[in-house]
């Protein structure tokens, strides 16, 4: 069975733009926006138009190129000077997540590493980087669905929360790989989907991308999370996650600590999927992960027809929490799967 | 300092219609709805305008009276036959609360005492007996609110779930309860709703209440509960409840088994509130508690500008989970605190 495989950023064919599905119209709108000013570009990440940790730094990738082919700077110290202004610009989009500030270094550190090269050979080297960092995620989300598969049988619940598909990342997700891929394979698996607010990315993309693919499933409240595990409707947990320090703890979407404390005490396998580039070495345990705190309308006004809570009630909204690292069974990422210790497996998988 | 009580179910002044405050409308809107057509009745309760479980005890209560009044009945075994009817009607609008059944016994038994008794004084007597029911719901709410304070200090942070107050049963409310009168005694409590999905009773309910109360609350959404507690925030967790077990298994609101999961993995406090007539002397543990699945359109549509997933998604919508009572720090009803075991607490405090 072929997937329909939903493409969420490319770069334009005269290069000058990067093009994005805008992720906060769907499921009920599909529309490619194209982007090429400072101003767009930084908006369309805070904004979750583009979204998912890999996604972002293909896109921040993308970014710095278009940014640079407009730069007026008539020598390398210029254009060098502007590749980290741009930099600078994107960096702070968004703070949880690894791969933006890393994609961002990666094409900054290229272009440091091209002092005496003529300024249309920079900018050709970077689109040839950008599309390899895409290329790169491809076969990284696919690794990684080739490793998740091996977790689950036929017959299997797996719950999977917020987005780690192909949205998020390139072809088959994360979190997401494991079941688009079994489904290829005929293993059938019983999927539930946790719908993530505030932003319900995983009722507005995660089904989004499920149905697209063919693949049965059924979509739940947050809360309904206990309930299906209690019942014994639910053999795994699948989630992605946006940085994972040396000790094994994760930060993900909202929510997914309360997931693993459920799966704990259910007695349900609970996995994390994530390229290794999200392993964070100069972070040594969740203590020191950043939380992005997002606006209260957020909760109280996006999406409903009508405000659901009276105007002067104050809304707490952050937008990713930590998971212990003892609540995770594994670490699945493209170079195998790691276990507890984490300081010892996860130290052989990092990206180097 | 004085409290704005919203008023949600009361008899017209001139007996003949039920008049309850419609919340599915709140917090936008605030109408009134006189209703007295059985069927329509029937349906106030099945869509939620009058909801938790006290108040549709009171509400059924009532609705006999009114539906008695329009009996054309001749002679006493004639209106007994009509009470039996709509006793029938109405227990089946909602499967899960006790009170609802329990109430609709207590009216049709009163009026099978009397079977001599001329038909304007059984009117009488019903009327009676509804007002006494609502009267005596509201010394329940104040004397569980009296037993519930005790269990908190000044400072503590407290997480409420669901509704559980003024609207849902009378005055105080019961797991709202005890956050009101520490409010008018000048503790001050740092309180976090959750929204409770997919109704979102916590954020369009409670925090309406507590607003009109003025007392500042923070609204999150229910996948917020493990970051809250794991950041030190929360000491209890106050929920309401719509039946308890002799063993101390609780149904309540989808989602309160959850947050009782994570309170034992926090060493937070988990403090469930109701009337004593909710524990259930025919129900032994909450295995045998028949949960409510309810329309899938209240996952993807209702309250929501566009449908939040794609057409073709189906979802799982059940309105209630179990909670195991070892996850449960106390029962508090209206004659005392209950905790394990509680197979010998309740049996001291179960409603005669």
């Amino acid at each position: 069975m072929k997937i329909e495989v939903v493409e969420n950023v490319r770069l334009s064919d005269d290069g000058a733009a990067v093009i994005i599905l805008d992720q906060t119209l769907l499921p009920n709108e599909t529309k490619y926006l194209r982007l090429h000013e400072p101003r767009d570009l930084y908006d369309a990440i805070t904004a979750l138009r583009v979204r998912g940790a890999p996604a972002i730094g293909i896109f921040a990738a993308y970014a710095m190129y278009v940014l640079a082919r407009q730069s007026k700077a008539k020598n390398y110290r210029g254009l060098y000077a502007d590749i980290k202004k741009h930099r600078a610009l994107l960096e702070f989009a968004r703070p949880t997540a690894v791969n933006l500030p890393k994609q961002l270094h990666r094409m900054e550190k290229l272009v440091g590493s091209m002092p005496k090269t003529p300024i249309p050979q920079i900018l050709f080297a970077m689109r040839k980087e950008a599309e390899k960092i895409q290329r790169e995620d491809i076969d990284m989300c696919r690794a990684i669905s080739e490793h998740g598969l091996s977790l689950v049988r036929d017959g299997n619940g797996v719950l999977t929360y917020c987005n780690a598909g192909p949205i998020a990342t390139s072809r088959y997700g994360t979190a997401l790989g494991p079941i688009i891929l079994a489904n290829e394979r005929g293993i059938e698996l019983d999927v539930y989907c946790c719908e993530t607010r505030p932003l319900l990315q995983g009722a507005r993309l995660t089904t989004y991308e499920l149905y697209k693919a063919g693949i049965d499933c059924t979509l739940v409240c947050d809360n309904m999370a206990s309930i299906l595990m209690k019942d014994g409707k639910i053999d795994a947990v699948f989630v992605g996650c946006d940085r994972v320090a040396m000790n094994g703890d994760v930060a993900n979407k909202i929510g997914t600590s309360g997931l693993a404390v459920l799966a704990k005490y259910y007695g349900v396998q609970f996995y994390v999927f994530c390229p290794s580039s999200t392993i964070d070495q100069q972070c040594n345990t969740g203590a020191e992960m950043k939380i992005e705190l997002r606006q209260e309308i957020e909760i109280k006004e996006m999406y409903f027809e009508q405000p659901v809570a009276p105007h002067g009630v104050r809304c707490y909204n952050p937008a990713f929490d930590v998971t212990d690292n003892h609540l995770i069974t594994a670490i699945v990422t493209e170079k195998g799967i790691c276990k507890q210790p984490y300081l010892e497996s996860l130290k052989q998988f990092k990206d180097a």
